[in-house]
C-alpha cells in the first residue's frame, strides 16, 4: 500500500515507549494483578469474556500514563494502583461497547468478544467491568480522583454517541470531528494523566498541565490511528486496513480528501462511505486520492501539533526520569505504526 | 385470561403507595427537576433518548425509597436529592440496556428506545446516564454511599449476565433463579434502600435493616412482576400479557410449573420457551398449567414471604411517618396490579 509515514526522528519508533516500560514496570506488574483479579465472579462468562480482551495484549498504555503521572507528582501510597486497574477497565468497557455499536468482528487480531459471547454478553461484560471500575476508584477514597474519572465516563460515552449522530455523515468538518475525538479518546487519556496528580493532591498548575499532556496526547494518538488505518502494515496493527473505510467511518484523513476533492472524488466518498456501496478496488481508489492530496501527511501533521502541546504542557516540570519518559511517549504515539 | 391473584389486605392495593408518595412529594419535585437537567447535552440525540424513557412514566420508585430513608434517618442535608436522582439514573441505564440484551420492542406501553433509535445508542446513551449518575454521587462526596452504589452497579450487571447465561434453560431451579433476582433487581433497591442511611452516617444495625429491607422488597417485587406477566391487565401492566413467555424468559411461574408438570408438560416449556417454537394457543395452554399447578398463587406466596421478611427488618425503628410508609410500600408492592 506504501504510503511513505514521515518520521520526526530517525530512530526506531517503539523505542519511545522504552522509558516509560521501565519506570512503570514494578507498578504495572500489580495493576496486571489486580486486574485478573477483578475480572473474577461467579458468573462464569465474564472472566472468560473479560479475559479474552484482557489477554489478548493491549499495550495498557493509559494505566501506565496514571502510574508515571504518580511517580512524577511524588504520590507515596498504593492508590495509584487501583486508580490504573480503574483506567484500563474502563478503556476495556468502552472497547466491548463500542465493538457493539460498531458491528467489528476483530480487535486486535482476534475476532471480538461480540463475536464469540454476542452482543448482549458484551453490553453486559462491559456494564460489570465499568462497575467493578467505580468499585476500586472508590476503594481508594479519593474525592478529586473519582471526579475526574467519573466526569471522563460520562464524556466518553458523550463523544461515542456524537461519533454515532456523525457516522457516515461525509460533510462532518475538523471542528466537529475533533470535538468526537476529543471526547471519546483524549478524556481518557487525560483523565488518566491527571488522577495520578490528583491522588498526589498537587497543586492546581501540575494537575491541568498533566490534564492537558494526556488531552493532547490523546487527540495525537487518535489521529495517528486514522492514518494507520489508511497506511500501516495490517500484521503489525492487529487489524486491517481498510477496516475505518469498510465500516464508513468518517475520519480526519477523509474529512480532508472530501474537503479538498472534487465533484466526481465527492461523490465517490459519498457512494462508499455514506452509501455504504463499497467494490472491489475502492479501497485503492480512496488510498490513492489521500496520496493525492496528502490527507495521511497532513493527518500525521496535525498529529505532531498536538503532540508538541502534550510535551510542553510538561515544560512547568523539573526535569525528571518521569517527566522524560512521558515526554517520550509522545513520540512514541506520533512515530508507531503498531 | 382470569387467574385470581389472591389480596393479603382487602382495600386498593395502590393505596399503599400514598403514604411514600405524600411523604416525598417535595423533595421528589427536585429530584425529577434535577433528573431532567442531568439528561441535557450539546449532543441532541441524548436528552430526546432519555426523554423518551424518562418521560414515560415509570413509577420512580426506586429514588423515593432513597429519600424515604433519609428521612427515616433524620438526614440533614440536600445530598439525598443527588443521590436519588443517581438511583433512578442507573435503573433508567439499566433499562436501555436489557431493551437491547432483551431484543424488547416495547418499554412502559410505548416503543422502546432501541426501537425508535437504535441498538447503538440505547447502548451509548445507557452509558452516559451511568456516567452522569456517577457525577452526582461523587458531587455529594459521600464515601460510604459511593460504596453502595458502585457495589450495586457491579452486581447488577454481573445478575444481568447470569440471567443470559440462565435464558432459554427450562432446568434452572428456584434457588438460582432467586440468586439471578437477587443481584439483577434487589441489589438496586438495597441500595437505594441502605444509601439514605449510610448519607445520614446512621449506626451500621439501622444501614443493615434498610439495606435488608431493600434488598427482600426488591425481591418480591420481581416476584409479582413475574406472575403479572401471566396473569395482569396488559392495559394497566404497559406491557402484554406472555412478554416474558414469547421471549422466552425462565421466571419462578415457570420454574414451579416445570418441576411440578409431567413429561409431556416439559416438552411443551421446552419446546415453547428453550427452542423458541411458539405457536397459536400456545400461551393459553402456558397459563392453564399455570392454573393446574397454582404456579402464579405459589410465586405470589414467596412474594408475601419476601415482602414479610421486608416488613420485619424495619422493626428496629421507632414508630414514625417514614417507617410506616416504607411499610406501606410492602403492601403496595405485593399486591401491585400495574
Amino acid at each position: 500500500m506504501g504510503v511513505v509515514i514521515p518520521l520526526d526522528e530517525a530512530r526506531d519508533p517503539s523505542a519511545g515507549l522504552q522509558p516509560l516500560l521501565v519506570l512503570v514496570s514494578e507498578d504495572m506488574a500489580a495493576v496486571n494483578h489486580l486486574i485478573l483479579d477483578k475480572a473474577v465472579s461467579d458468573v462464569e462468562m465474564i472472566p472468560k469474556l473479560a479475559h479474552h480482551l484482557i489477554d489478548s495484549g493491549g499495550k495498557r498504555l493509559r494505566p501506565m500514563l496514571t502510574l508515571a503521572s504518580a511517580k512524577l507528582s511524588g504520590y507515596r501510597g498504593n492508590g495509584h494502583v487501583r486508580l490504573a486497574a480503574a483506567v484500563e477497565f474502563m478503556h476495556t468497557a468502552t472497547l466491548l461497547h463500542d465493538d457493539v455499536v460498531d458491528d467489528s468482528d476483530y480487535r486486535r487480531g482476534k475476532p471480538s468478544a461480540r463475536l464469540v459471547w454476542g452482543n448482549q454478553a458484551s453490553v453486559l461484560v462491559g456494564d460489570f467491568l465499568l462497575g467493578q471500575a467505580f468499585r476500586m476508584m472508590v476503594d481508594v477514597g479519593s474525592l478529586p480522583a473519582l471526579k475526574i474519572l467519573s466526569n471522563a465516563a460520562a464524556v466518553i460515552a458523550e463523544g461515542e454517541v456524537m461519533q454515532l449522530a456523525a457516522a457516515k455523515n461525509t460533510s462532518t468538518n475538523e471542528d466537529e470531528y475533533l470535538a468526537i475525538i476529543d471526547a471519546k479518546t483524549a478524556a481518557l487519556f487525560s483523565a488518566a494523566a491527571e488522577v495520578g496528580a490528583a491522588a498526589a493532591a498537587r497543586p492546581a498548575a501540575e494537575q491541568a498541565a498533566l490534564k492537558s499532556y494526556g488531552r493532547n496526547l490523546g487527540i495525537a494518538f487518535q489521529l495517528v490511528d486514522d492514518a494507520l488505518d489508511y497506511s500501516g502494515d495490517s500484521a503489525r496493527l492487529g487489524k486491517d486496513v481498510g477496516d475505518d473505510f469498510r465500516e464508513g467511518k468518517i475520519t480526519l484523513p477523509v474529512i480532508l480528501c472530501f474537503r479538498r476533492g472534487d465533484a466526481s472524488e465527492r461523490d465517490f466518498w459519498q457512494r462508499t462511505l455514506a452509501t455504504g456501496d463499497v467494490q472491489d478496488g475502492d479501497l485503492e481508489t480512496a488510498i490513492g486520492l489521500m496520496k493525492k492530496h496528502k490527507a495521511i501527511e497532513a493527518t500525521l501533521e496535525r498529529a505532531r501539533h498536538y503532540g508538541a502541546i502534550a510535551r510542553d504542557a510538561l515544560a512547568i516540570f523539573p526535569d525528571s526520569g518521569p517527566r522524560d519518559a512521558l515526554a517520550d511517549v509522545v513520540s512514541f504515539c506520533v512515530n508507531r505504526v503498531h
